[in-house]
């Protein structure tokens, strides 16, 4: 399978790393392939720049967004939330029909902090949308021709390509969607990944709660200090 | 302990019930008691009449809001989410320097619709506050001298005081507040039922999360078809 992942954060890498070494064809997509590769400092959170990041995996090619889109036959939204409905909406006309696995949670950044997510303890940066509409179901609405699912938005993605570094991968992972076959090709890739517990959340409504968990999240994950934990549902 | 349950809905059921059988002396609040005793159809929820309940537990007493926070040396608020920051603003007076598990989830009624929750397959009624706020905040706001913990928000509460019922209690509750001491004291409350995870999230802003994490419980219930189920952290 040909995959885009789009955006070229932690998430994005971790996700075509992953894909790379299961098989796949990877491009990823960003702004201008230029200018991301032109970058030679660490962004804000701390990564080193893409093209040092990219030299170790020489399988992966690098494109603007709508390129990368077009090349796909699935595809990963790793645009961060606050950008990512205005990219999709921009090259929609290359999603058509496709598979788009959307992991962005719609964070408002602050422009007028120096550190652009300032995060009291327990809680993240305030979700726009939240509670009557979620991020998930605008990129639907903006892309009616797509199939979007909703996952991997309650864990680091990092644990996400991994599941096994927590508990031996026995915890959940959550999906969901208005269209099945988006949604059993996103099971597949998942399963693929080593995830056991694929656990489907029904129509693409169920995005707001996995948005929402987002501060419920980042509250466990000070609670435990920092640590990789991962959420299993008892039954 | 002398231990104050306001509201007479199912979960100040399920928690009075469970204080009775573990040898606690049990009030319970409601506005107008004579109100509460004299109701003869189930309620919206379909839960029995109250009166009719309460006499399977001869040991409980009905009283008012306040008169039934002054006897208590501890306090749970079950009032519904639209209610109880007037409600425990109105009583203000008998809850300083008390503490109150609070467990309240700040759903909005829609008056206008028939059956006052309407839910959408995967989410629940809006919640006001949300994301910058939450029912805890603004509770302990406008209770300084009270000790507010915000727990028990993430199970039904017959689960919460059942917690074996699921996965022979294998699963984590949350409580958040700024009073360690209160903290301990609601900590020792749930051990008590029967709960082994207690994971304390910090400061009460967690309740943000907590609260919020309302439609991600129900979209799991739903895809679960209903059943009773917990969430454990895998660390």
């Amino acid at each position: 399978m040909k995959i885009a992942v789009l955006g070229t954060g932690g998430g994005g890498r971790a996700h075509a790393a992953k894909l790379l070494e299961l098989g796949h064809e990877v491009v990823m997509g960003t702004r201008d392939s230029q200018v991301t590769l032109g970058r030679t400092e660490p962004d804000f959170m701390g990564i080193e720049p893409f093209g040092q990041w990219l030299a170790d995996y020489p399988g992966i090619d690098l494109m603007n967004f709508g390129d990368a889109a077009e090349t796909a036959d699935f595809v990963i939204n790793g645009i961060d939330g606050a950008n990512a409905l205005g990219v999709l909406t921009d090259i929609g006309e290359h999603l058509a029909g496709k598979t788009v696995m959307d992991y962005a949670v719609p964070f408002i950044y602050n422009p007028t902090q120096a550190h652009p997510w300032p995060t009291p303890w327990g809680v993240m940066p305030a979700l726009d949308p939240v509670d009557s509409d979620s991020l998930g179901e605008r990129i639907q609405r903006a892309l009616p021709e797509a199939k979007i699912v909703k996952a991997c938005v309650t864990q680091e993605q990092e644990t996400v390509v991994h599941p096994k570094a927590v508990a031996d991968g026995d915890h959940t992972i959550f999906i969901a969607g208005d269209h099945d076959d988006a949604k059993e090709q996103v099971t597949g890739l998942l399963q693929s990944y080593g995830w056991r517990d694929v656990l489907d959340l029904g129509p693409l409504v169920s995005a707001r709660g996995m948005e929402m968990y987002s501060h419920m999240h980042s509250a466990i994950q000070f609670a435990l200090g920092g640590a990789r934990f991962g959420i299993k549902v008892m039954r």
